[in-house]
């Protein structure tokens, strides 16, 4: 596995306006995109920070991954996604190695990128995305 | 505040030399230093992904706020630091923008670097360091 940098940070917020607001006018950085992932029930702000991206998450149901996650933990730092040459075959590397994947195969994520997810039980805690350009 | 990339992820283990095989044998990444820092309770391991680094955390006590937070939420990502010109200023930049700081002033992190903490409470439940080279 051939991890080059970090694609970027998703970060669990409870109000996307709020949180664009904190990211802008306290720390300086500019919110690029606004996208809503039907499937993820979630809208997303994003932000670039070096050549790491911050994705702001808000959900857009309660009964969604984020909505889940916040009742749970609260807001904060909900997962790291890592880029690779080639997702399909990052995941198979990692179940090689003993990894419980959630996602078996790649699928297409926000921005168009090839994207693919780790289950944290195997990540000591960390739920980890893998993420590559489209060939 | 001039944030210039990530520098590093915090992240919460329960077992330092654990977590030090998945990284490296699981994501292919190399851990190019082992150091305790005493006063916060913690062994950290250090690698590098892209022009951030991945600093693992281990609790060397209970008491630790290491400990405390796995005990808390479990193991996990602990804390995102931004590399800023000069942390002293952009402590005080962000206090003026609203935000309770946990250091009113820089102190000495790991590796050498000027650090200071921003509670989580005014940044959206996300632990924020801001370090600097020293001058």
């Amino acid at each position: 596995m051939n991890i080059s940098h970090i694609e970027h940070l998703g970060i669990a917020v409870e109000n996307l306006d709020e949180a664009i607001k904190y990211y802008e006018q306290v720390l300086g950085m500019k919110c690029y995109s606004i996208e809503e992932v039907v499937d993820q029930k979630v809208k997303t702000a994003f932000f670039l920070v070096g050549n790491t991206k911050i994705e702001l998450l808000e959900s857009t149901s309660p009964d969604g991954p984020i909505g889940k996650f916040i009742a749970k933990k609260g807001q904060g730092i909900h997962h790291i996604a890592f880029a690779v040459d080639n997702t399909t075959e990052a995941l198979k590397t990692a179940e090689e190695r003993g990894v419980t994947l959630i996602d078996k195969t790649s699928r297409k994520g926000a921005e168009g990128l090839e994207i693919g997810f780790l289950h944290p039980k195997s990540t000591l805690g960390v739920l980890t995305e893998l993420c590559s350009k489209p060939k």
